[in-house]
């Protein structure tokens, strides 16, 4: 099994050090998240993840999720788990104290997000889509449905769904056939097929509540006509407890690569009674508020087991004996591979991704909060352009390096990466699923393109990229070094920028072949800005914690030479246009 | 289960207009292998590759091999496969006439190999390895192992393994404990343990006969007491029948992220009765010939698997409707995502990696002809150099572009790809033991650093550049903007060899760090060269053929665009040095 220990010193160094974002502190009901009270909450995350979450990783791998005389039976342990999670309020960190919740910002659960990611993904889908389900009722639901769901989610003896998926639609949501034909009460009833829908059905929840989108009756076809509803596995009485089972059953549940304790559903809905939420024909605006956030925590994910990866690697080159290195100093010859150039180059590649991408979350978590939170409308709105503009970035990212990442960690461990018995060919395996759902990282690449960019409220972009060059202006000698390297990738980004906004407006085709090469080249950039802000507190406190700032200043340091250059690539391929792309004919 | 179709036409492409190779047309026993011969060779191929052993590929995923009650048990439908194989004569296909074969060049087992890689790699792995034995013992055995043993090896009732990795050495094989004590009448008894044993034991065939590496008991420690050895499973009498049980026992099998069709074993050796083959303590020599020839073989492996993942998603993007096109002429607003500008791009990059690698590839079948068979030594020696340059180029570069490949193939299919329905997770978890098994790709671009560029004969890789370098002089305008790009990238890697091959002398860590750089960009050039041979046909031969040769061109026009470019990228990073890699200070 593989090991873990939460990475809980890197993310009070976050908290501490990289919480100088003016905005984010105005923030009032934050201002008593403190230090103190967020190293108890990491400890005791570290705790349940690394004693009680970790072990499940590998039972749900060996004993998948199934479906039997249709009920939906989850692998052994994750009940018992599941109920130790929920007494001790996991479930509730981020949410609303009027409902029972904690209250905690994104710039905590983020840290908490990362480290059940990490110990395991299957039994994190449980709660994961319990709480966007939960921020999307708080944000569009009525007071009467609100008061009736979110106490019993945020408590986790409810959870939730996202039932947006049909077999004929997946990216393409204006083709979805799901009916809803209203009743003289003013609920729905609610027929159709809803596909891939993660915890769609399991035995560890009393209730399952599902927001299911559908087309009402009398609604135009296409995207226009899609509405949201809340539509539970059992109805909910007056008094708040269980009455009798809705229309929905478990057609099947997916087998799959990865991810094997999470169960992966068919739903089959036949006259469900459900309540809308938001305005009609408006549910996918609904959806999306919450798909949004869902995508960050989709990269935090890939953040989550590429640490995992990075740390057993690490482990296992350590205690690892094999070959001679180039200085050996052993009398037999043989060192442990952690001697070997390229082993350590493997190592530093991990590490430099994963720290800079942990410092870049921070920094979108605050700007999340700010965007929800903030006192000024139009500071909030600012906020959330940025959000809105790095959403698509930090999922694929973060998801597309957990493939390199964990690849590279199978790698470090030759023939034995291979086999069962290490745990880390799973974690390949696991995070292959987040370059996938929530929207494919091509996906994510044409919205950054195409809608992100720029938008009603300017230019995003170049406010971004205006941000970093600011943030490059320094004096200090001794990061210099780290923004001229930035500097330069960034004339390479904005060149890309100007380029591709022409591209939108006169030939999309040349726009939409490079939008996946543009996403890479703007997260390697982001990722490097990232650690701009940890370099300037690593020399700035260096003297108060030397093996700590040494640490981060030399695997920032491996980031500028060895992985911010990659970025150039992408806009050289990319510019050579798609003429030849499109006019190909395929046989 | 996924479709093919075997590639034939692209073979006798090159099997029809790339053989003007002088040294190997040369060849005596070759000349009457002609392209009719050929094509009926690889029509039957196709037949039995597509009908008989795709379906495996299903089925030893799903049902892999066992052991119970000390018997290893393959997946259902394997044995009636293999015995239909064998009577066929697949088998034999490459093998010397003298013991049954049917003496077929490389030129065209190549493509075999290719084929069954795409149907079924786990059910390739059995016979893949028998072919590894035959050629050892051919090369090394004496007259009366070789007239013992392969007549049934050829005719496949035998098959063979490769024994080297024990549980303490795998690249480093020095430290190798398994002893072997020499008896009286000169045979030897071996004992110890080997671990990840390809088809170490299964049910396939009536003998297996092990060639494993072991230390005799007055051999010295080291690499330089490795001696190698013929265990067959069971004792062979003299007149050839299958006597005694040998003292071999079958630990367990390894349970695996994929080619779960096939036995990977722990094999016990205890007093086993074994027979020398080559001289004592040069084992490892005798064993590197057939790992060389294999390592090629294991790249094809990489290709076989590229290509149908190509195929599958290509079909399934010309059938699955999602998202409007930028230039859609649908009604409904939703187009085939071939339609798709990214999709486009996805699937040429596959084409034009796996067209590029199946050139080169043909390319090295040729000269590894050339270095066994042709009649003048110094022709032989010449081949052999560069045959042995670009060994673990083919194999590192494949199996990797393999995983880039199957990975792309997933994403086209979203959701679906990651489903075992569709068998497309399979390939990429089948392909993902390549750049693992035979040498990590790591062990590969430091074999190829620090002892292929340079060795007693000279410059080998400056004679390759060179040959690069004439072959881009063409007064030829079409083919010219190909040879530019060619050159430039040429240009780049030549600088790359200069700093690298003074590192090797001066600065073994930079050198150790850069090596899998200087491979990657190595390889990206080479498969350019294959493709400036197949655009010098395809301009010339164009009125001939214009749908085929018009789709060459433009594939190479992609490769030329958008792969070769990454090539750059590696020399300005691996040329950043190593201090900074080899000082850092891992927790």
């Amino acid at each position: 099994m593989p090991i873990y220990i939460a990475p809980v010193e890197d993310m009070m160094f976050l908290f501490n050090k990289l919480r100088n974002n003016k905005n984010y502190n105005e923030i009032e009901k934050y201002k008593e998240v403190n230090s103190e009270l967020v190293k108890d909450i990491l400890e005791e995350a570290a705790k349940i993840n690394q004693n009680i979450i970790l072990p499940l990783a590998k039972s749900g791998d060996e004993n998948p999720t199934i479906l039997e005389n249709g009920v939906v039976r989850t692998p052994p342990g994750y009940k018992e788990a599941y109920t130790k999670f929920i007494e001790d309020g996991w479930t509730s960190l981020s949410c609303d104290p009027k409902y029972g919740g904690q209250g905690m910002p994104r710039t905590v659960s983020a840290f908490f997000d990362e480290m059940i990611s990490s110990a395991s993904l299957s039994f994190k889908l449980y709660s994961e889509l319990t709480l966007g389900a939960y921020n999307c009722i708080n944000h569009h639901g009525s007071d009467v449905i609100k008061n009736k769901f979110l106490p019993k989610m945020v408590q986790g003896k409810w959870s939730g769904t996202m039932c947006l998926t049909e077999p004929v639609c997946g990216t393409d949501l204006g083709l979805l056939k799901t009916k809803a034909v209203e009743q003289s009460d003013g609920t729905y009833k609610l027929s159709g097929q809803k596909i891939f829908i993660t915890s769609g059905d399991h035995d560890l929840t009393e209730n399952i509540i599902h927001l299911v989108i559908a087309r009402a009756a009398d609604s135009p076809a296409g995207t226009k006509g899609i509405s949201l509803f809340l539509v539970p596995k059992f109805i909910v009485n007056e008094d708040g407890s269980i009455g009798s089972k809705n229309g929905i059953s478990t057609g099947s549940i997916e087998s799959k690569m990865g991810i094997k304790g999470s169960a992966t559903c068919v739903l089959n809905f036949d006259d469900a009674v459900g309540y809308m939420i938001g305005p009609k024909n408006k549910g996918l605006n609904s959806m999306f508020t919450m798909m949004n956030l869902e995508r960050i925590v989709v990269g935090i994910q890939g953040l989550g087991i590429s640490e995992i990866a990075y740390q057993n690697s690490l482990s296992y080159a350590k205690e690892r004996k094999q070959g001679k290195a180039n200085n050996s100093k052993s009398s037999n010859g043989t060192d442990f591979i952690i001697e070997h150039a390229d082993i350590r180059k493997s190592l530093l590649n991990m590490k430099s991704i994963i720290e800079g991408e942990r410092a870049l979350c921070f920094w979108l978590s605050q700007q999340t909060e700010v965007s929800l939170n903030h006192q000024d409308e139009k500071v909030r709105q600012e906020a959330s352009d940025l959000v809105s503009l790095m959403t698509p970035v930090v999922k694929t990212m973060f998801t597309d390096m957990g493939m390199e990442i964990t690849s590279e960690a199978m790698q470090v461990y030759g023939g034995y990466g291979y086999t069962k018995d290490q745990g880390i060919e799973q974690l390949y395996r696991d995070n292959r699923i987040t370059p996938i759902y929530e929207g494919t990282n091509s996906v994510q690449a044409a919205d950054l393109v195409f809608r992100k960019l720029v938008n009603k409220n300017g230019d995003i972009i170049n406010k971004y990229l205006d941000m970093i060059k600011n943030d490059c202006n320094t004096e200090n000698a001794k990061i210099k070094p780290f923004t001229k390297e930035l500097n330069d990738n960034l004339e390479i980004l904005s060149n890309f920028t100007i380029w591709i906004k022409e591209k939108i407006q006169n030939s999309k085709d040349d726009a939409s072949a490079a939008c996946n090469d543009y996403l890479k080249a703007l997260g390697f950039v982001s990722i490097a800005h990232a650690w701009i802000k940890v370099l300037e507190v690593s020399f700035k406190d260096y003297n108060s914690n030397k093996n700590f700032y040494e640490d981060k200043i030399q695997t920032a340091n491996f980031y500028f030479k060895r992985v911010l250059p990659r970025a150039e690539n992408y806009f050289k391929t990319a510019t050579t246009g798609s003429d030849y792309i499109m006019n190909f004919k395929f046989n």
